[in-house]
């Protein structure tokens, strides 16, 4: 898609996931236009990502080559039938929104004649930093399936590196009823049954099994979003009251076999539920070691790396700072950075030592150099001392002369050593020609 | 504790974490006794574990100086009302149930004047390593804190490295209703939910948020476990009625909410959830993103290692495996060892390259090496090519000669070199020897 010539409409692109595109888009080099109902919010957005705003949602559907409607779920269906008439033919028609069949009943229904209708649902929320790995799904009819635009979309999401899944609405509703219907609902009561416990949950974690441990961040992570999404999503799945109902249900049934001390009772439901999952049951047990494992073993990494130098990134923003590990309580890692001391909170952060660190020094911060001159007998091999030498320092050879000037016998070799402060290439310097000395080389006085 | 002069008996200790500590006292070099009520079963653990075993409890319970009771949860108070009053003045009397209240009481009231009382709940199940890292909760009364049975208990966990906590019984109960009893109720309640709905959980796994994953993976581990642990940890909490009744009537609540689409009810319940977590949401965000990104990021890491020389470590059973890696498919990935092909399920693994798997190397397999003799001028300092040559060889010197026999103005420095394979060490001398001459030094020739 050449993207400087057209122009995307984000309705409702002032907030959450629509502004994460606007700025997204406008990033990829697309002409961006939002709308929203919050005029100085709008204005504000205006400024701070260098889109259009309008707060006119027809005059949008009408300028767009592509048109998004990123608004809450329960005015989607509502605004889709006010906007959707409007969209030029031969140009395209998407929405993000978390459930598919009334979007896309509404945007199909609603278009004109020539419109291409591409619902989506991206599965992922505004703190994401970018496309990479997400899971996009698509929802488009076989009609529009066909459609060019579907292929530049598809196209375009897989450039990005993202995950595209293409179903029906009416499959995509219901595996999202569980997948994110059942999933918030549970984990939104236990939050809720916590409260009403009066659960000290800090105090808790102490005596906690990992497996509780991770029960907990998952319901902390899930309570702390957006929770007029959480309740659309919720509300807007017709077939949420099912699975409420059979959720509530073998609680039910669970708990009158425990107060019952019907032992075989439970036995037989825990079994039929293991034999459902099948060999699920067992990837289960090794996907859930295996995240708590990689947590306990960065830990002990960690205390390992104390008093060595470390690269540290921020798992969202990428953000990388260099500098020596100082020490590690509880949750934060305290860095030295060249005498300043900052504290980063493990679970926020990765960590690189040794070569990635290299690596990383490399492409991130800006290399100072020396260039050294040094003898050599003339047949010695200079790739092989190169080569010795890497391992020590990161180092090339820019030069070699047999000339006159040059001692009978020898060669000059002019090595270009990298540093990352005068300081460093001043101590780099001096071990280089120490070794350079021992290993039958001797320093070139010019 | 001097292990060798003390007899252990483990009542129960046939079968589940009492076999798992008969075999971990064993080998730590106690005698010890199991019993239990099937002899063949019995006969089998004996000449397994080299243990003595009888299926008389009270016989056991007179020889112990340490007598763990170790049956399943719904016979314990009857186990201990039988053999507590037949353990040795002196002697110390524990347990390991997963509940703390019923057994510590049955203990105390049971057990002569003279015997020390200490009840443990070991946090963790038979599939584990060793007690490294393990959380182990002891809930003994004031008086028996203060004995020589219990600082000897608590150093020597202490040294194997676990996690001790010490609060009382009630205490313990009350926080176990929560961190088990709620966890499992509700994992348990979801698995039988996803039977009962039919769910097709490898197919909704392709459409999986990590949280999904994550809910999938703990709901999987969980309903494999042993179903009448499980029972029993639900059935002998007294508080479990309450904690039941609290979740139903929370969901209840919320599914009422979500039919009579009160967004504004909604949007209370999470809102006062997450305002009771507190710093704990954040820091569930942070905790699952971590869980998720360490899964995500390690399989990156292993994509970049292909065609690469790696070692493979079973997470659970340690056992190391050597090769190169050939592929990576699904969750498996495939090892090349030695022209023969090896699958391991990456969820089961960790997976070392580098300077770890140098490491690993050296500790596991046996090394060989050769010796090389080479000649220096007098006055190279061996030390720094010593150096230089150990970041590319493993590599000592084993001996330096400056006598009759050796050239004039130099010295004879005999390195050792090591290798896994005769091949391997004849490819490094050439490297070397050829590095030698190319660093001011020549072979020596006897």
């Amino acid at each position: 898609m050449k993207n400087t010539n057209l122009t995307i409409s984000i309705i409702g692109g002032t907030d959450g996931l629509g502004k994460w595109f606007a700025r997204y888009l406008k990033n990829k080099g697309f002409n961006v236009i939002v709308t929203g109902r919050d005029i100085e919010k709008g204005k504000s957005v205006e400024k701070e990502l260098g889109v259009e705003f309008t707060n006119n949602n027809i005059e949008a559907a009408k300028k767009g080559d592509i048109v998004i409607v990123a608004v809450p779920i329960n005015v989607t269906e509502r605004v889709i039938r006010e906007i959707a008439p409007h969209v030029r033919e031969g140009c395209l028609l998407m929405d993000i929104t978390s459930i598919k069949e009334i979007p896309t009943r509404a945007m199909e229904e609603n278009v004109k004649e020539g419109v291409t209708v591409i619902p989506t649902h991206p599965m992922f929320g505004p703190s994401t930093p970018s496309l990479l790995r997400q899971v996009v799904i698509l929802t488009p009819s076989e009609k529009h399936k066909k459609s060019e635009w579907f292929k530049k979309v598809y196209n375009f999401l897989k450039k990005e590196g993202a995950k595209v899944i293409v179903i029906d609405a009416e499959k995509h509703d219901k595996i999202m009823g569980i997948v994110q219907g059942l999933t918030h609902f549970a984990f939104i009561s236990l939050g809720a049954t916590l409260k009403e416990l009066n659960v000290d949950i800090k105090e808790s974690r102490k005596f906690a099994s990992p497996i509780y441990e991770l029960m907990i961040s998952i319901i902390g992570r899930i309570i702390g979003q957006n929770p007029y999404l959480y309740a659309d999503i919720q509300m807007f799945n017709p077939r949420i009251k099912e699975i409420h109902e059979t959720f509530i249900n073998q609680c039910k049934e669970i708990s009158e076999i425990v107060k019952n001390k019907d032992r075989e009772g439970f036995v037989k439901i825990m079994k039929e539920a293991a034999k459902h999952f099948g060999s699920e049951a067992k990837r289960g047990v090794h996907y859930s070691d295996k995240a708590i494992f990689a947590l306990t073993s960065e830990i002990e990494k960690l205390n390992k790396l104390i008093g060595k130098e470390i690269a540290v990134k921020n798992i969202n923003s990428n953000i990388i700072h260099f500098g020596v590990l100082k020490d590690i309580e509880d949750d934060y890692l305290i860095l030295d950075k060249n005498g300043k001391e900052q504290k980063f909170n493990i679970l926020k952060v990765e960590v690189f030592s040794g070569d990635e660190l290299n690596e990383l020094k490399k492409k991130h911060l800006e290399r100072k150099y020396i260039d050294v001159s040094v003898l050599f007998k003339k047949d010695v091999n200079e790739e092989v001392i190169l080569n010795l030498l890497k391992k020590m320092f990161d180092i090339e050879i820019i030069d070699i002369y047999e000339g006159d000037k040059i001692e009978n016998g020898y060669k000059s070799i002019t090595f270009r050593i990298y540093g990352y402060s005068k300081e460093e290439l001043k101590n780099i310097e001096k071990e280089f020609l120490n070794i350079i000395k021992n290993i039958g080389g001797k320093e070139r006085f010019k």
